[in-house]
C-alpha cells in the first residue's frame, strides 16, 4: 500500500482556504481517491473541547496558554487522525496547520519564533505537510469577505493590523520553504483558483513531490 | 511591601495533600496573613475548561497532548494567580504543581523527562515554588483511603504499580531537590503532619529560606 499525502491550506480570515480545500477534497473523492478532509484547531473529540477555549474570546487566556493549547490541539490531531490515514494511503486535506500558529502567535502576537519552532522540534518531532496551499489576500478585502458572513471570534475580532501582519508573515514562511509553499492569489476568480490547485496536486499525485 | 512565598503540596492520590493544604491556609488566615489557596489543574477559568479534558477518562487524549494541556493550565495559573498575589506579598499554597507533572507524565506515564524539563524551561522560565511539602505514602495505603471516598477520574483509574512508581518518582525528585523539599509520613495522624507543616512553614516566615 502506498503512503498517501499531507495538503494544507493556510491563509488569513476571508481568504477562502476552506471553500478551496473542500472543493479540492471533492473533486478528488469523485475520482475515487481516498481523501480526508480536516481542520484545526479542533477536529478529534478533545480537540473540540480544547477549540471552545481557543476561540471563545470571553475566556482569558495568555498568550502562552493559547499557543499550549494549539500544540495540545495539534499532536492529538497528528496522532489520531493524520498520521494513521497517511499511513493507510489517504489525500489528507488539513483547513490551517503550524504554519498558522507561526503566524497568528509568531509574527504577529509577538511570540518568539524560536520558542514555537523549538516546540515544533520537541512535540511534533518537526512532521510537516508535503504541500501548503497558501491563498494569499490583502487584509482588507478578506475582513470584508468575513464581515458579510458576521463571523466573530477571538481572531476576527482583531484589527486590520493585526491581519495585514499574519498576511506578511505567511508571505515570509513561503519565501522560507518555497519546495513546500504554493502561493495563490486569493482575489482571483474561486473557479480558477480551484483549478490551479487541483492541477498542482494532480501533478504531485502522478510525478511525486 | 514584602513578596509573598509560593509553597507546593504533593503527593500521591489519598495522601492527604489536599486535607493538609487546606489546614495550613486556615491556620496561616486565622494569625490575619494573607493567604491564596489554589490547586492545578484547572482554578483559573480557562483552567476549569481544560481541567475537564484532562480528568474525563472517556476524552481520548494521548500522552503528549495530556502534557502540553497541563502545562497551557500551569502558564494560565501561574500568570493570572500566583505570581500576582506573590508580588502583593501573598503566601500561596498549591494543591500540585510541575512535580506532578514530573512523576505523573514522567516517570510513571514514561514521557521523557528531558522533554518535559526542556517544556519547563522555555514555557515556565523555570519559575519553581520556594517550598514543596511531598505528603508520602505506600500506594495501596493512599488508594485504600480514596476508595472510601468513591472518587474515579482518569488517574484514580490507573492501577497500583502506577501510583507505587509516582510515589518513587516523587521521592527521586525529593534526593535531587533536598533544599525545596519537605518530606512527611503521611500515614502519620493529621494533626501530628499539620503541625510539622505549619512549624516549618513559620520557621521559614520568620528566618527566610
Amino acid at each position: 500500500m502506498n503512503k498517501g499525502i499531507f495538503i494544507t491550506f493556510e491563509g488569513i480570515e476571508g481568504s477562502g482556504k476552506t471553500t478551496q480545500g473542500k472543493l479540492l477534497a471533492e473533486k478528488l473523492k469523485k475520482e475515487g481517491l481516498k481523501v480526508l478532509y480536516t481542520y484545526e484547531p479542533g477536529d478529534t473529540e478533545a480537540g473540540r473541547h480544547i477549540r471552545k477555549i481557543l476561540l471563545n474570546s470571553e475566556i482569558k487566556i495568555n498568550p502562552l496558554c493559547e499557543l499550549l493549547l494549539y500544540f495540545a490541539d495539534r499532536v492529538q490531531h497528528i496522532e489520531e487522525k493524520i498520521k494513521p490515514c497517511i499511513e493507510s494511503g489517504f489525500i489528507v486535506i488539513c483547513d490551517r496547520f503550524t504554519d498558522s500558529t507561526l503566524v497568528y502567535q509568531g509574527y504577529a502576537r509577538g511570540i518568539s519564533i524560536d520558542l514555537i519552532k523549538q516546540l515544533n522540534k520537541i512535540v511534533l518531532d518537526e512532521f510537516m505537510p508535503d504541500l501548503t496551499v497558501l491563498l494569499d489576500c490583502p487584509a482588507n478585502i478578506g475582513l470584508k469577505r468575513n464581515q458579510k458572513i458576521n463571523k466573530k471570534d477571538r481572531f476576527e475580532m482583531e484589527n486590520l493590523a493585526f491581519h495585514e501582519k499574519v498576511r506578511q508573515g505567511y508571505l515570509k514562511l513561503a519565501e522560507l520553504y518555497k519546495k513546500r509553499f504554493f502561493v495563490l492569489d486569493a482575489t482571483e476568480s474561486i473557479d480558477k483558483i480551484a483549478e490551479d490547485i487541483y492541477r498542482k496536486v494532480k501533478s504531485i499525485l502522478s510525478h511525486g513531490l
